[in-house]
């Protein structure tokens, strides 16, 4: 039986994307409304498990490329992405068989959800990244050999860029300047692959992880039960620190998002503070006391302390009484050229990775 | 008789188009080497009447963008120019009849030539402006309605980029990020139309133009006649200044060679100092007695004082003798469309354009 994607439990999957999504990924909000009209307009999404693809079967991701705090003021009309994945199907000349999230972040979980709706297209059960990452060339795919490019990119008023590279590092140099000029955000379509390579360099199932995660959160005052708890035992995370937001410094440059978040500890923290640096999505945390408690590929996202709720790096503010935890990243990105792509030392941070089960034995 | 562009006249067509060029379009050696190398390698260009075109048929112009001042360091590889030609041809899905110089500027009209011969394609006796101008959307094709996109841009790289914008603005202004992303300069071919639109809205045979031109300046000496009055002859043009170039400031600003030179009287101009101000091209050249002598659109060149070839903005130096001449534009240019794309208050001069012919009655 295949699962379907209705505008019932459409947040469910927002919401757990938004948890994977480390606090990138841009404003779920938008990309939810995108999604529901969609879904009311042209029915349900099916989300298809990737066993599912055959083997020659083309998979196109879809995405909105851009600095989370414009898409907030800069809302999408709807038409540039499937602009963009239409142009890429003419541009490789064979038909999507279905589309993909690229990150299972936010606004980029729930865009493709609009797009397979409009296009009567499956979704797949998979994405690029088990998480959210802030540069094009930064996916599984990537070290699966898989081009970046051709890449389509639309904007709101009818232009369209379409990119062919020699290497995925040059497609983010180009659709970067490309969301820049088109007034910080834009839709692509990219990573076109087939099924077979799917299931070997996708991360799989992430979009029904998302939604457990969705369901976990939104029923756990019904079912009294502490979200955070089963949040951590469907990711095997961690509880990082709890406390209150104190400060934040976020800056837009060169198309990014970039800060710095200050946590003052609270409920067994008292006394410690926590720093959260963030370049989309949360980087490195450092606790006064313990240091490094988590740092990438390894997912660390802020949740509401009631709640359980999570909150965007664009959605953080002074007050929040917040819970940070901490999950492990696939075992794509701890190989080397995984760390190469998206380790602590690519971000400029002088660390060493270390996976956070090893920092919480 | 169909005229050929051979390894013999090439330099004509060089030397005249510089002259053309109003001191911008790239340093004439660069693309004269690339067609040199062309023609020996693939045989002789046709040079084709615009009314030889058929109604239909498809004209596809191709041409190097960037800062003069790049383009003399960053040599093209000579691929990339049928790359982006070759995709503009998929994009469209129409083969090309001919190609053809988006303006008559000393690289940028004999790149198209080592295209043509690449591809086995004539060339045809026309170009978009008659001269050079620095920005995308300044050819008379904008006002015949003809789109700047689809463009294809490539470098020497092998990335691409295939642009389609809603307007002719928004494609300078893509395509010139792109060329920056590039490394300061790219090929690109642009500007698709039809030989019904070009015997409309083209400047017709401005290259057998530059071709006499070219053929003056190479044979005065040995005819003991005076190049520059041929020159002038040729054109309907004007004698505007002759002295030394005692300063020349420029800079590369956004992708383009903006700067100013000064040259001192002498020769019956004693006493007097011309100023041109140029961006790419020269726009406005200030005598300091009479003032504004000549401004764009009409073209304003400086040649040597001796020889009457001509030096391009990016060649000008301390201590040139040279003789700087002013030629009317076509009157496409001199209509309010024109005026608004070319005119001296788009370059945010605060003069009023005057016809070089009526300033020197």
């Amino acid at each position: 039986m295949t699962e379907q994607i209705t505008t019932d439990n459409l947040d469910d999957f927002a919401t757990g994307a938004t948890v994977l999504g480390t606090g990138g990924g841009g404003d779920p909000y938008v990309g939810k409304l995108m999604a529901e009209q969609a879904i009311e307009n042209h029915g349900p999404v099916e989300l298809l498990d990737p066993s599912d693809v055959p083997a020659d079967a083309l998979v196109v991701p879809s995405a909105m490329l851009g600095a989370p705090t414009v898409m907030v003021e800069k809302m999408p009309r709807g038409t540039e992405s499937l602009a963009a994945f239409e142009s890429l199907e003419r541009g490789i000349g064979q038909e999507a068989f279905a589309t993909m999230s690229i990150e299972a972040g936010g606004l980029n979980s729930t865009v493709p959800i609009a797009v397979a709706a409009q296009l009567d297209l499956p979704l797949v059960d998979a994405d690029g990244m088990g998480r959210a990452f802030p540069e094009v060339q930064m996916v599984t795919l990537t070290m699966g050999g898989i081009s970046a490019t051709p890449m389509s990119i639309a904007d709101e008023k009818g232009n369209s860029v379409y990119l062919e590279t020699v290497s995925n590092d040059w497609a983010e140099q180009f659709a970067r300047t490309t969301s820049i000029e088109m007034g910080g955000s834009c839709m692509i379509a990219t990573y076109a692959h087939t099924g077979e390579q799917l299931r070997e360099h996708a991360i799989l199932r992430s979009m029904s992880l998302a939604r457990d995660i969705g369901e976990t959160i939104r029923t756990a005052n019904d079912r009294s039960v502490d979200p955070v708890d089963e949040l951590l035992a469907l990711t095997d995370g961690y509880a990082l620190f709890r406390g209150k937001v104190t400060d934040v410094e976020r800056r837009t440059e060169g198309g990014f998002a970039v800060g710095e978040a200050t946590v003052e500890g609270l409920d067994g923290y008292d006394g410690r503070e926590l720093t959260l640096e963030f370049q989309n999505e949360h980087l490195v945390a450092r606790d006064s006391e313990a240091g490094v408690v988590a740092s990438v590929p390894d997912l660390i996202t802020v949740l509401d302390a009631e709640t359980a709720d999570p909150i965007t790096t664009e959605g953080l503010t002074y007050g929040q009484r917040v819970q940070v935890v901490g999950m492990p990243c696939s075992e794509k990105w701890r190989t080397d050229a995984g760390l190469e792509l998206v380790g602590p030392q690519y971000f400029e941070y002088d660390i060493e990775y270390t996976p956070i089960e090893q920092l919480h034995k």
